[in-house]
Parts: structure tokens; C-alpha cells; sequence
């Protein structure tokens, strides 16, 4: 793809590399000609070939970690781009809840960990590392079923509250950094369904032609990123551009 | 005050008896002659005089708790009135962050852990105990500030999205309880800035006339719960009763 909105020699960071849609991410950049650099961090440190990609082990539930990786970036930082593509709906003794009764305390606890908790001490440690000169976007991974407004058919408790929760953290991070830095974009993506681990127990659902492969997500994705401006900071929009309500 | 919207011999729970607003939320209660028991809840077990109020020590963060009080409250349900008073903005090692650098794993887990969790898991043990017959109410207080579109000034970012995620919660759990039960309804309230210790340290920026007592922030409160419908469930209402959006 062709970056309308961004130079050339770009840097980037991508934050869970190891999942479908990460993965998929570094893809795309690998195969951009205006990227010069992709920093892959993932708690099993996958490597990728491409010389242009750096893997790095890194778990942002651990602060040490944070901290060690965010003082390895400040080597090579400025950042044009940070893209953190992690998320936990089921797996690691979770599972989403169809009713009520299926609440858990580890449900909850787990999920507001993975989803909203990491992403946020993410930002606390790599948002400074972003370019002050020109346009640079922080955006993470959360989803529609985050939105309060468009649940309509309820279940999946602790994954809906921590993408909520998450909104928020976006929300109230690009209104403390565009008071400084009106260059630094902050938005949350919906990736639509796409057909990757957190997706395959649920897909049975998902009407024909509405499941993504991790590639057409990416691509859609980093098209919206080209896309944003100041405006748009502190929202959440969809693969096709669209905004979401909260 | 008099319910206009509920009958007679109105048997209630109210969790986070000994916080500023949980108290005084008894209070009310206490007064009213439709109200014929009150089954008080918090940590301390602070007693409350009245003959119609009976004192339960419990906490909520933990499961074997929730599920001793639900067997007690079992055997004098089914309730009219279950409201959650709970909420932590600072204290218990954490407090509201007034810039990125400030996030704290602990804040988040700990605001998550009271704001969010604990009613949600109360939800989940309570809500089964509310009348079907007639019309029933759970509603816990939320905050404005837990709104996402209505975020202006940032900050707070814990509690801000630990406020979202317990709305997004309630909503969740409207769509579910209104599947079976329509008489039951499903609301988060946000009490004004009260004259609390929770809002204590804050209370400066409050414009005149701005700062509630307790008392009047639980009438106003108790008079959002009777006018409520099941048009109204799964929604945030502010303590004059007008909707939140999300």
C-alpha cells in the first residue's frame, strides 16, 4: 500500500507481532517501500526474516519489561507509527460469558489486563517516543463490541467492559497529548471479524463475506491510519474508515 | 419522599452502606413509610439504629462473600430496590492521574477491581433476588466523567475508564435481564459531585452551589429510580434525571 498522508524512512513499532492481525500489520509494512523500520514485540518474541524488522521479547503486563523495551526504542525513536494489535477474548482460562451467571472474577481481571491495562501502560511508556514533527499515529486494537451505544446483543461481559475501557484510555490520552503535540494521532481500530485465533470459536456466525483474512484487515486498517487527521484524534473507527460511537 | 412508581412494604439492598452516599441513600430509605426493610452491606458492617435497617458485614471483591450474603438475602427476597454505592477514586494507595506519566498497573487493577468488578460480580449473586412481578430496580452509581464522548477535560484515567466499563456492564446486563424479566430495570447513576470523602480532595474546582450534600444527592437519586422504565434500562442517568450518553 501507498502511504498518502506519510513520508518516507518510516519507523514503526508494533506491539503484539505474534498474533493473526499483527502479524498481517508487519506484512504490509514489510512490504512498503516507505517504511524503513518495524520494531515486532511479542511475549514469544517470533522472529521475522525480513531485514528490515527487528523482533524484540516484551510483555506489557510486566513494568520491568516496559520499561526495557521503551529505553531499547529511545535508541532508535522517533516513531511515525505505534500500532499495538494485541487482545485476549478467550484462552488462558477465560472464555466470554453468554449470560450472567458465566461471570467470573479471573474473567474480568484478565481481560481488563490484556485488553485495556497493557495497552495503557504501553502508551505511558512508548507515546513519548512518537515524532513531534510530523504526523505520527498511536493507535490500538479494540472493537465494535466495545462500543456502549451499538450493544444490542449483550453476552461477552469483561471483553465488551475492557474494550470500553479502553476507548477511554484513548479518548483521554489524545486530549492530554493534543494539548502539546497536535502532529500525534491517537485512535482505536475495529478490525472487523477477522479469521484469526480470537475469532475462529465464534466465526459460525459471521455472515459470508464478512470474515476477513488478517491480510485484507491489515491493509484496511493501515489505510485508515493514512487516513486520520487532528480531528479524528481520541475516536474509534472501523477497518473501512467509519467512526464508531462510544 | 414518596415512590410514586413503586407500591407498599418495599424490601431493599444497598451495597457500600458506610460511604457518604450509600449512607445517606439508607437514610432516605429509613424515612420513607413504603419501605418496610433495608438489608445494609459494606466492609465495615457499620450498624445503622433503625429497627427496619439490618446490618450485613461483606465485601464484595470476594466470591465466598457474595455468595454467603446472596444465601442470607435468598431467604428474605425477593427485592424492589437493589442499589450498589460503591466507588473509589483515591486512597487504598491509588490516586486520579493527572497526566500519562502517572499510570499506575495498580490504579488500573485496583480502580477496575471496586468500580467495575465487584458490581458487576454483585449483578451477578443480586440480581436474581429481584421481584418479577412488579417493577424492580438495580442501579449503581457511575460518574459522568465515565462517559467517553463527554470526556473534555482528560485525566483520571483509571477511574474514567472503570466508570466506562461498569456502564458498559449495566448495559450488558439490561439486554440480558430484559430478555425475560421487562419489569426489571437496569440503570448506572452519576450523583453530582458530592460532598464526600471520595470527592473530598477535589471539591475546589466545584462552581457554587455545585457541591451536593449527601442528602440531596440520594433524594434526587431515589426520584431518577422511580421515574425510570424499561425504555430507561441499561442506560446512565445523571441525578436530575437526565440521560448520559456514553
Amino acid at each position: 500500500m501507498k502511504f498518502e498522508s506519510f513520508g518516507e524512512n518510516l519507523r514503526c513499532v508494533v506491539v503484539g507481532s505474534s498474533g493473526g492481525i499483527g502479524a498481517a500489520l508487519i506484512e504490509q509494512l514489510v512490504a512498503s517501500d516507505q517504511v524503513a523500520r518495524i520494531h515486532a514485540l511479542s511475549r514469544s518474541g517470533r522472529s521475522h526474516p525480513s531485514p528490515k524488522v527487528a523482533n524484540l521479547t516484551f510483555d506489557f503486563t510486566d513494568e520491568d519489561s516496559l520499561v526495557a523495551a521503551a529505553q531499547a526504542l529511545q535508541e532508535v525513536a522517533p516513531f511515525d507509527l505505534i500500532l499495538v494489535a494485541t487482545g485476549l477474548l478467550q484462552g488462558e482460562g477465560i472464555s466470554p460469558e453468554k449470560n450472567l451467571r458465566a461471570l467470573s472474577h479471573e474473567g474480568f481481571a484478565k481481560s481488563f489486563e490484556i485488553n485495556t491495562i497493557g495497552p495503557a501502560m504501553t502508551a505511558k511508556y512508548f507515546v513519548p517516543l512518537l515524532r513531534r514533527d510530523e504526523k505520527a499515529v498511536f493507535a490500538a486494537l479494540s472493537a465494535r463490541v466495545g462500543s456502549i451505544s451499538d450493544n444490542r446483543l449483550g453476552g461477552w461481559y469483561a471483553y465488551r467492559a475492557s474494550k470500553a475501557a479502553l476507548n477511554m484510555v484513548l479518548k483521554t490520552l489524545a486530549i492530554e497529548i493534543g494539548r502539546r503535540f497536535k502532529n500525534q494521532i491517537i485512535v482505536g481500530l475495529h478490525p472487523g471479524t477477522v479469521d484469526t485465533g480470537l475469532s475462529k470459536p465464534f466465526q459460525g456466525n459471521v455472515p459470508e463475506g464478512k470474515l476477513f483474512t488478517p491480510e485484507f484487515s491489515a491493509e484496511k486498517l493501515l489505510n485508515v491510519i493514512d487516513g486520520v487527521s487532528e480531528d479524528d484524534s481520541g475516536n474509534l473507527f472501523d477497518w473501512a474508515g467509519k467512526q464508531v460511537d462510544f
